[in-house]
């Protein structure tokens, strides 16, 4: 899912998405109710209409943008107190009113609201926080807000494996329409992100629901989390990395402010068929970072977001052909194998 | 000609300029020249493929913006030393240098090198600034650079008639393609740009070459300049505004910016087709620039050359069923009477 945060996936049209090949974007609960409002957003019709995207919608719960915030936020079980990073002024989010507001926005798939933390945390915050997320899931579930809209619960647990075992054994009893993975690609590193996949994967062994990890990813990840039975992921990487100029091919990483671009009259990548590739060059596009034009991000993010859901394609099509291994590392020579952290869309 | 000063008219691609009628747009030589270089652009295979516009191209001879950096300029007889805007490092144009760089970048209209003077400067310095663009002119025409790029001369001579009328003589005895207006646009008021057009009317009275106004114009200042002749114009304005969140429509001009405009479920013109207008609302445009995201500065500024490209289309209708004052009455009870001042591309 490419991240749409502020209603826009950064610098692209909902023309572009789909030229892109995006089957379904996500939204943020923490930004839409920020600025515009839900409540303006539901006036307006909802988020589909609002920003023109008519395609299924992911709604998150705000979580992981409340718990960003670190000092201008206060936690209680009852729900989080925070400090808009916009005007400084005083919200609250609760599990019901997490729900509420995505009902307002009318999103396809709401999350449930959870309580992430740190995982290098001691292990009785770790499961605290578990805790809590699991109570504010049933409310999260019980608040539904639109017959119609999925909710999806979110495991928590850090990198412990007995917690995560614990989690998805809280979340998968409940009657959620999907079980999303959180509180990874946070700092920990890649092998324990793994792990902690390994271990989930057991056990939700036979758990016929779609499984989402948050927050990642890059290239390389795809791979470790697809193995480990992850379907759905959502990353502002591809987007927030173009607009430095980064951009993904078959060869790897390019930054387009390196002076070797300027005299490169080839396209980004020559097995891309966005936008970008096929009218422009690396010159003209390392020209537009130069000078700063607004072209540059646009054509940039169009490329990585037309990329990686064409890499997410090949490897959909590589595990019903038998050459995941292959196109893994195809992908692993060109990025490398530790790969950039992973990011969620922070404030 | 939409403005593409650094080899793209701001935020908008190719298919975004066709889709929006244009038919011909301006690339400036200043900027090019010092980034990314003509000569770079001529490796590359010129201007046209540079930045895959296939449709023609107007390059100004960069006089403009070197006399607009005021203080990091030197001018003698020969031409003009001046000091880069980017990186301090000094340069010079000449005619004969101008017209080079011009067939570096392979346009289709190149414009003669001229000395541009605030017109409201002693006569004597409007006087001689007009001869040495007289002088520059024919050395420009010696110095063509590619037999098959039409040259256009620039009349110059301030404010006033009998100085334009002896820039007009002057300019017209030459063997240009066509014959621009410079000089003004430059901090004049609109009824001395009004007089200096009707004395350049009368002057070029039975001169058969396209004329070309530079640097203008505003919605009103279009009916102003084709009522006295004008055929051809450039301007940044559309876009420009367009960032700062102004809009032109049958109503007048728009700021989005303004809080009323966020629950405005309607496209910012119902009587355009431009992508913006098809696809969005005024409020989520509002929102869009509230939160300083990218697609608001796009979709303001497809907006703005759609409508500017529409209003000359409907211009020229007009002249040929005799609707010109119905539709010039219209355009001024909508924008006023005194338009905001036309801009050309600045430094």
């Amino acid at each position: 899912m490419p991240v749409g945060t502020q209603a826009t996936v950064k610098a692209m049209t909902p023309g572009d998405l789909r030229a892109a090949g995006a089957q379904i974007i996500l939204g943020n609960t923490y930004h839409l109710n920020l600025r515009p409002t839900a409540e303006r957003i539901d006036r307006l019709g909802g988020l589909h209409r609002f920003m023109a995207w008519d395609g299924p919608i992911l709604t998150d719960s705000g979580g992981f943008q409340v718990f960003s915030l670190a000092d201008l936020r206060r936690v209680d079980d009852d729900g989080v107190t925070f400090t808009s990073h916009i005007d400084g002024s005083a919200h609250r989010l609760t599990p019901e009113r997490a729900m509420e507001i995505q009902g307002l926005l009318g999103s396809d798939i709401a999350m449930a609201f959870d309580q992430l933390v740190d995982p290098s945390l001691p292990r009785d915050e770790v499961a605290e926080a578990m805790e809590r997320t699991h109570r504010w899931a049933r409310r999260s579930l019980a608040a539904r807000a639109r017959p119609e809209q999925a909710v999806f619960g979110i495991v928590q647990g850090g990198v412990d494996p007995d917690l995560r075992r614990r989690s998805a054994s809280a979340i998968a009893g409940e009657d959620f329409d999907g079980i999303a993975i959180g509180g990874l690609s946070v700092g920990e590193s890649k092998a324990e992100m793994a792990a902690t996949l390994d271990v989930l994967a057991d056990a939700l062994v036979d758990d016929p629901r779609p499984r989402y990890l948050m927050g990642v990813g890059s290239p390389v990840d795809f791979f470790t989390a697809v193995e480990r039975g992850i379907d759905l992921f959502d990353c502002v990487l591809p987007t927030r990395v173009a607009r430095t100029g980064q951009v993904w091919t078959a060869d790897g990483r390019l930054n387009l402010r390196n002076a070797r671009f300027l005299d490169e009259a080839v396209p980004i990548d020559a097995g891309c068929e966005c936008e970008a590739c096929r009218n422009h060059t690396r010159a003209y596009l390392a020209h537009l970072f130069r000078a700063r034009e607004l072209l540059a991000y646009r054509l940039a993010s169009v490329h990585n977001v037309t990329w990686t859901l064409d890499l997410l394609r090949q490897l959909r099509s590589s595990l019903a052909d038998g050459s995941f291994g292959v196109l893994r590392a195809r992908v692993e020579d060109a990025f490398g194998r530790v790969p950039v952290v992973g990011e969620r869309p922070g404030v």
